[in-house]
């Protein structure tokens, strides 16, 4: 018998590449989800086989391809199933996601925690989510190198949240029912960890001028999570837009990147910023649901590729 | 006889809005002047006709519109004339001007400069540059409201200077014979005075988000001083980039500002940034010399009015 499991992709309000350094951050879950169908083979092989990317690869104890793109997920469930003390089974997981890969929206620790789900679901048997986010965090290390945890984390939880590195997390009490979050692509790719560190010399280069602005980073999230919890979207879209010149002033943005977050804002986004790493990837711009269908419209003349999410309360089911 | 005097336009390369609030910032003095040509008239009238505006209109003491748009030329006719003690004559004042008015390019402080100039020349005395200066302030005081200095400090003494309300300047000892700037025009026109109050209500707003941008942008200005007197211009144009992220933090930035920012930037500028208030008016572009003719054009496609500056060590002359 198989069974599914899914959990959601995220965006960053407020604080990526800020949240490296230790500041807090603000992200979102949305709607876009990653389903994960699982369950017992015969063998003793984990087979895994992402329909996204049209990868299917077998796992076994003398055969571990560590660089296969499906060797986190792998790990994620062999993670799981020693937390759940059970001895190496045959799998089988199918990943199914609606969550573009490589745009920021958090798509290997959404099929990550939906895979440790499957697993849970299997063998009906739970995990606390503070168990899942970090075993999730282990498979987001192989993928990312030095992840933050806001990716796993959120994809856990769900909502919205307030997270800082050194402190963890608190889940935001708010009801966006009145918003709309709309995800756009620059249509341009880039490398994460090169835009991270791109960004860390710069700072070591400015020091002085860097620190304040990390501060500042700092204080949006805060008042950003107070602007959520006093359901105040407006607020929260100035505090997104502020943001967004904090990574432009970081080296970040780009003419497209830019293109896209003012046809947000002068289509009605009440903010819009680049969210993830920039330098391409895609921007976030949030809207009263009244006014979305225009900023949507008016993005999918600037991009082939336009998503109109809810924020979603829902972390892995 | 008549006589001429000149007095350059400026571009403000670190620091616009923020040196409102006593942050240190950076101008520069360009080959675009002000020329004012006078000479002495029989009847006791000011006349000041100003070519770029195509108006013309006559002071004289039971007569002085101070709604004129050249109201604050007369004034600082009339305010030279005091600090030489020369009794009201009559004058007759011409002025052709390089700098495009209402651009952010210290259009109204260069014309004050150059009348003292000319006023001068008239009557074959002198007025330390500092009087003259001071001059041009009050009457920059009747065209801006609260001006910061700046226009009239670099207008009077050419070259680059670092500038801070509360401390006066300084000129910076450079030479800047192997970079060119290049300012293009968003071709949107805006209000400097409102933008400037735009600005504060949401320093206001955002106390703490917005004192940390302020420190920062006052570390750039230090920097960039350093870089000018190092001749390092690949470093300031790396300062203009974060300089213009913070504009656009604070709100002042738009689409076509960027797209202009994002072209001279592409096509091999060392940095680009929108200078003066911005919600409109230009861009300033810093190259090296051997690169400027591809930055002009490409800016040209996207805009039209562009002008290609050296930076002069020429004040009033």
């Amino acid at each position: 018998m198989s069974v599914s499991a899914s959990a959601p992709g995220k965006a960053i309000l407020i604080g990526e590449h800020f949240v490296v350094e230790n500041q807090p951050a603000i992200a979102i879950a949305i709607n876009l989800r990653a389903h994960v169908t699982a369950r017992e083979s015969k063998n003793d092989k984990i087979l895994i086989f992402s329909k996204n990317l049209g990868i299917k690869d077998y796992f076994s104890e003398g055969n571990i391809n560590i660089k296969s793109p499906l060797y986190p997920i792998y790990y994620a469930a062999k993670e799981a199933l020693k937390s759940l003390n059970i001895e190496t089974s045959g799998l089988e997981i199918i990943i199914d996601s609606e969550i573009p890969p490589s745009a920021g929206m958090g798509s290997s620790a959404a099929v990550s925690v939906a895979t440790i789900g499957a697993i849970l679901k299997i063998y009906r048997r739970e995990l606390n989510k503070e168990k899942i986010s970090k075993i999730a965090y282990k498979a987001e290390e192989i993928v990312h190198g030095k992840p933050s945890g806001i990716d796993n984390t959120i994809s856990t939880y769900g909502g919205s949240i307030i997270f800082r590195k050194s402190e963890g997390f608190l889940k935001l009490i708010s009801n966006f029912s009145d918003v709309k979050v709309i995800l756009a692509d620059s249509e341009i790719s880039r490398n994460t960890g090169n835009l991270v560190r791109k960004v860390l010399r710069l700072k070591n280069k400015y020091e002085r001028i860097f620190d304040p602005l990390y501060y500042s980073a700092g204080h949006l999230a805060i008042e950003a999570a107070k602007a959520i919890e006093n359901m105040d979207f407006e607020r929260l879209g100035e505090l997104m837009n502020i943001n967004h010149g904090l990574l432009s002033a970081i080296g970040v943005s780009n003419r497209k990147l830019e293109e896209l977050v003012y046809v947000a804002r002068e289509n009605g986004a009440l903010g819009a910023k680049i969210t993830g790493a920039g330098g391409g990837g895609f921007i976030v711009a949030l809207c009263y649901k009244k006014d979305y269908e225009n900023v949507f419209k008016a993005l999918k003349k600037v991009s082939n590729r336009v998503f109109v999410c809810d924020i979603s309360d829902k972390g892995i089911i």
